[in-house]
């Protein structure tokens, strides 16, 4: 009902037969519940959740509600929350999508492909390539609908207890790593290992792993693997534009009102800035410590960096031969990619060099 | 009044005495205009005001509408808007503010600044880095606040009828650019030119000019300039991650009820990050057309990007010694630019080579 219609009618009627059922339609209290994927520690992760709680809130007259969950309070962390939202134990969650690689690895294209879109390339193929499109046409099948709801931007390809100079160098060393990148790694002779994050650094200060990643400075100087592995490997080729996705219960979606649905687009999209923004602000100066307190910033070997590319091509035929759905996200993401590279050499690059140069003409 | 309080309010009394004014508070309907700096042909710039009173109408029922005039409608294009809203002839407009460093200066740091923050850099130090913050407290001595509300990216250089191989090159060159690149480059023998869009074509075609900046490929190619000057230079390093901003009338901001302000603020930052994700859409492909057409992809040669660097440095002490906001402003954001560049070099930089090296192997 409209406000128009509603003051006609209220002319009409009595104030008790009316006005509850009136301004219940027209601005009903939903109560709804997020898990994240993440712990409260992670303050740029869980953080977004708390700001989207707070966003929703403030421009609802707190009439939209929704609660946040840390990773374990109510659901465990992971891909777990996914799940939970599928059968409708929670709402939403605030998550990777491609932690459900396990159930279809079409999961991974809302988070970030190998050697894929960088941050914002990723924005622009979802909002205006179909890739959020495509995604939620797939995520259908699971009862889910998805937002884009934060990034990471550029990772970093983690710690190493020792130097690397060739592909050989890859052969047996123990990685906590996770996802597609596992899978692709193990072609070069690398073993993936999966730890949750309080067991990487005690595992690697033995010597049980040789190497693990996590995010980028700011997530990895509160792990302190600074203190037992010393080369500091870049860029995470894997973890490159990643995207943190609001997914929601499709039925609890559909039966939002318009009005609510529209606020939690733009809360959304809005969080999709804030996230990033928060891991541009912290980074460069998390990353300034850790190189104080003995970090070796190293980039991969270019001959690694190509091993590690074909490894990909190769990973991606294997999967996309018995995956049409994966096949064609991965034609639709790569050509956008491809399609973006010639803008990207002319206008982000050689500003970002120029201003690389500039700053060490100063030093 | 809480929805609580008016139900119980409700029944007792009659519809016709309560129902008008107690709704009115709840969700008062609010009329804006918003005046565009841009023309309409611009589907990006003045796309995003569209986009604004799109998401603002659908996030609060229609309550709170934002009708959009394309630049000339109401109020001319261009500064014209800013003092439109700081005389509270409309509410709001959606503007570059450095349209009106004639007034001071400082306007200039809401946009972007010569060899400034890139797009993302930007948005971190306006959310994170207390660039909004101290804008605002410089913005309320004209009665104004302003909400971030997009981002071309990096621009390009300019389109110029003959090839630069040295800074001599520049000498005596008519190029249509404005604001403080143009201060910057008279420095190097380059005559300013102020011209409206309409006329730059013609000019170029005549002789009347020698060079013109727009923006970047795809509002570019609207003008048709690669037809009479082929040379398509980059980075344009003036212009490298252009804030797009809704100034809104301080008096108005205030009056606005905190509902609406967050609603605002909500759909401002989505926009942020939509203006910036259309850019990223559309120019890659408007690119390869314009080089379709004949366009030459040149880069500014080192020892001019280096002139133009100390031209720059040079402008801002000159404009620092007698301006003390300006002053405080350029340490906050350049300190801010030099503090990131480390970790840019470790992260997007040398990602977005990889993917160009990759790119030039598949080639």
């Amino acid at each position: 009902m409209k406000r128009r219609e509603f003051l006609a009618a209220g002319t009409a009627a009595s104030a008790t037969m009316l006005a509850a059922p009136a301004i219940a339609q027209s601005n009903p209290t939903i109560n709804w519940r997020l898990a994240s994927a993440f712990p409260s520690s992670l303050s740029t992760l869980y953080g977004t959740a708390k700001y989207i709680r707070e966003r929703v809130a403030e421009a609802t007259d707190n009439e939209f509600q929704i609660q946040t969950f840390a990773a374990g309070e109510i659901v465990p962390g992971g891909g777990a929350v996914i799940d939970a939202v599928e059968s409708g134990t929670v709402e939403c969650c605030h998550t990777c999508s491609y932690y459900a690689i396990g159930k279809d690895p079409v999961f991974a294209f809302g988070t970030c492909m190998p050697f894929g879109l960088n941050s914002r390339q990723a924005d622009a193929w979802l909002r205006f390539g179909g890739g959020q499109e495509q995604l939620n046409a797939f995520y259908e099948g699971y009862n889910l609908h998805a937002l884009a709801a934060g990034n990471t931007g550029v990772q970093m390809g983690g710690w190493f207890r020792k130097e690397l100079k060739t592909v050989e160098d890859l052969r047996g060393i123990k990685f906590r790593v996770g996802g597609l990148a596992g899978t692709i790694l193990s072609k070069l002779g690398v073993v993936p290992q999966q730890l949750a994050g309080g067991d990487v650094y005690p595992s690697l200060e033995r010597g049980v792993i040789d190497a693990a990643e996590w995010t980028g400075p700011f997530d990895d100087e509160k792990l302190g693997l600074y203190k037992v592995a010393k080369n500091y490997y870049y860029p995470g080729w894997w973890d490159q534009g990643t995207v943190i996705s609001l997914m929601i219960n499709k039925e609890k979606w559909d039966a939002l009102p318009k009005k609510y649905q529209a606020v939690l687009s733009a809360v959304s999209g809005d969080a999709n800035n804030w996230m990033q923004a928060q891991y541009d602000h912290e980074n460069p100066a998390a990353l300034r410590r850790l190189v104080a307190e003995g970090a070796q910033l190293r980039a991969f070997p270019e001959e690694i960096m190509q091993a590690c590319y074909n490894a990909t091509t190769e990973t991606y035929e294997e999967i996309s031969s018995g995956n049409e759905t994966f096949a064609k996200l991965l034609e639709s993401m790569m050509s956008y990619r491809d399609a973006a590279s010639l803008w990207w050499q002319v206008s982000e690059l050689p500003y970002d060099i120029a201003i690389a140069r500039a700053g060490a003409a100063r030093r």
